[in-house]
């Protein structure tokens, strides 16, 4: 079975965005009990951490409904860092909840929302996200 | 002298932001009167509409007060479509009240503060923005 998994969050709030609306967002996607706002450099972000599967049902759910489990399992087998799976995801299509991997600046202009997972397994963390 | 001159704003307002913080952004480049949020195949925008030199004037005083003069006039005269000076502002900076021209989606990744300025001499206008 997985281990202890670990799951903390960053999405960042532009000049011109609502505090409340990135929430939503991140709340969209990965439903986690507290999220604080932070100031890194004078750059705002929505931070959130939680321990537990439990916290990534929804975005297993996302991925489900959506019938992206196939690319889904090729992305994140791709985006493996040692002990950890870090993905981003469209802040735009989050905040009206549709799950979209985001690969770079350009495809989430506003800046992703970051997810980084960190489990014992990592593969095994992406077959159950990926399955079922 | 110059003759009538039309002012038009077009900001983007994206899921995540706030209708008045892009108000506010567009404010403190160009004072309309009236801003108005207008919806454009489900896209949310802030758009305004005036007559007149003088709702150019911040827009003139933030050129001169950042020192941007010749920079400003070069992309101006660039800028000249038809009997339009049709420019893009940065959002965010003009949210924190900078003026910083935009060329593209990376310079603006929210969507820029679109500017068009309707003038029978846009030759004669630049150099009232530029100048003084």
């Amino acid at each position: 079975m997985l281990g202890e998994v670990e799951v903390e969050v960053y999405a960042e709030v532009k000049p011109t965005e609502s505090e409340v609306k990135v929430k939503r967002a991140v709340l969209n996607i990965i439903e986690l009990d507290e999220l604080e706002v932070i100031d890194v450099n004078g750059v705002k972000y929505i931070h959130g951490k939680a321990r537990g599967l439990s916290y990534l049902s929804r975005i297993r759910d996302l991925i489900r409904r959506e019938r992206i489990r196939d690319t889904a399992r090729d992305l994140l087998n791709h985006s493996v860092v040692g002990d950890e799976v870090v993905i981003n995801v469209n802040k735009q299509a989050a905040y009206v909840g549709v799950l979209s991997f985001a690969m770079g600046e350009v495809e989430s202009p506003l800046g992703p929302i970051t997810i980084r997972i960190k489990s014992s397994n990592p593969q095994q963390l992406i077959m159950w996200l990926t399955s079922g």
